[in-house]
């Protein structure tokens, strides 16, 4: 059976799904994007997803699409649809098509956004055995734009990223600039050290992560000491731990960087329990 | 009648074309492009945007698209089909769809590459009006990624530099890194002092303009003397004449700059003459 995904209005087949080449994502990357994840068949974190869907598209003077109010139930007709028990719900609103090219933005009134949403279904996402063992990651330059808070679909060199890992046999990589991490290719990149959960302050140089900012809150709940700061490589190859959060990995140990071990070389005990308060409480809270 | 596109080996009424919506250009900005432009219905320096295609393809681990060896063709198809006398036509090859998203790159030896063209008409283009009175540019930081050099799809600062531009009244921006000029919003920056020609020398912190080698090969023949240094904003309000090259606007004047006027604040005769040169010899030389 085709999944089912949502373009402007129309739930189709997959294979049907097409948009535009004229629209602003394929030719400019005049896009943004969420993802929410999917646990026992309901959305987890769905409003900050959308509240921070409004402010990149505020961010990029981008209207919201149409059915901007109808988001929830359009991810619900998704899940329902396409079964997801585990998995993500990936949106991406785009400028639209004015039907030609030009570096100028389209009169609004005229040419609306592109709204698109798919589903990926990942059995087992929770339970990963990914995280029972941790990642590798290896640490590479981040020439990436200045505006990453933006969550735009910008992400050629993250996924160039992502290959650097492979090719040197690790997982992922975290991004250095100007000496300090700032986050993983598409993750926030966190280090343990005596006790204290260390991640980058927010700025425009990071993703706001909507993962963060609950695992961030639930730390500071369980009374873990949390300090908001950049951190070099060598710092975090000298932590007791490390770990990133982001909305399909949760919260997912990391036990090599640049070839060097954290810790024991296997997930510590803080990003453990982390991932377990995080994906209890994120049942709890799912819609 | 509808302008007819290129899409994977098909001419299509542009009403018709389309792309997955799980193209990696649409989803991650994962595309190269190029333009090039047509005077009396000929092809301006083919061989020069082909050549930068194949090296934006090779920086990305991109594979070239099946139809490369037939770029020349389908060019001319479509400027016979369209019509085309004076006008642009664009080109982009992005890394294809694997049906699904995902940071990794997809196998190449399965998923292939989407190559698109399609074409702009725009009489009036060489001898365009805005050419006799010059165009006014704002600075702006350049908070671009790191590697300009590529042609990549990544262009929604660029467009974002445009609209800041229209929003103060102007024309164009001039994107400004650690004090000094990098290029323009959609082409490469120049001034001129005492007679010489300065522009940004070749890096990957610039476009490599194949207009811009054109242009700097004349002004050398023509015995001009050719500066490849990057300058700060202040030096070029203080020059004698500023201008921009492009596929598709050739050589322009820029008669304002941050609301300073240059030189007189008309087109200069360097900026003016080189266009007159670049238009001539590339007319003779156009396929």
């Amino acid at each position: 059976m085709s999944r089912i995904v949502y373009v402007n209005g129309e739930y189709l087949p997959e294979e049907e799904a097409t948009v535009s080449i004229f629209d602003r994502a394929f030719l400019m990357a005049d896009g943004v994007y969420e993802v929410t994840s999917v646990l026992d068949g309901k959305l987890i974190d769905f409003d900050g997803h959308k509240a921070r869907l409004e402010r990149s598209l505020a961010e990029l003077d981008m209207d919201k699409p149409e059915a901007f109010d109808d988001l929830l139930d359009i991810h619900r007709e998704l899940v329902e649809r396409n079964g997801i028990v585990e998995g993500m719900i990936y949106l991406q609103v785009s400028r639209g098509s004015a039907g030609d090219r030009d570096f100028v933005f389209p009169d609004p009134e005229i040419v609306k956004p592109t709204l698109v949403l798919f589903t990926q279904s990942k059995p087992g996402l929770a339970d990963s055995p990914v995280a029972k063992t941790g990642i590798k990651v290896i640490s590479i330059d981040d020439i990436r734009w200045g505006r990453r808070d933006i969550k735009t679909t910008q992400l050629l060199y993250p996924s160039m990223g992502k290959m650097m890992a492979k090719k040197a046999g690790a997982d992922d990589a975290w991004l250095v600039e100007d000496g300090k991490v700032t986050e993983g290719t598409s993750n926030n990149a966190y280090i343990v050290k005596g006790g204290s959960i260390i991640t980058r302050e927010l700025s425009n140089d990071i993703l706001h992560g909507i993962t963060r900012a609950a695992v961030l809150r639930f730390a500071k709940e369980a009374q873990m000491k949390v300090e908001e700061r950049s951190f070099t490589i060598e710092e975090a190859q000298d932590a007791d731990e490390a770990f990133v959060t982001s909305a399909s990995t949760f919260v997912m140990p990391v036990v090599e960087i640049d070839g060097a071990p954290i810790g024991e070389g296997t997930p510590g005990p803080v990003a453990t329990r982390l991932r377990e308060i995080y994906l209890e409480e994120s049942r709890k809270a799912a819609i």
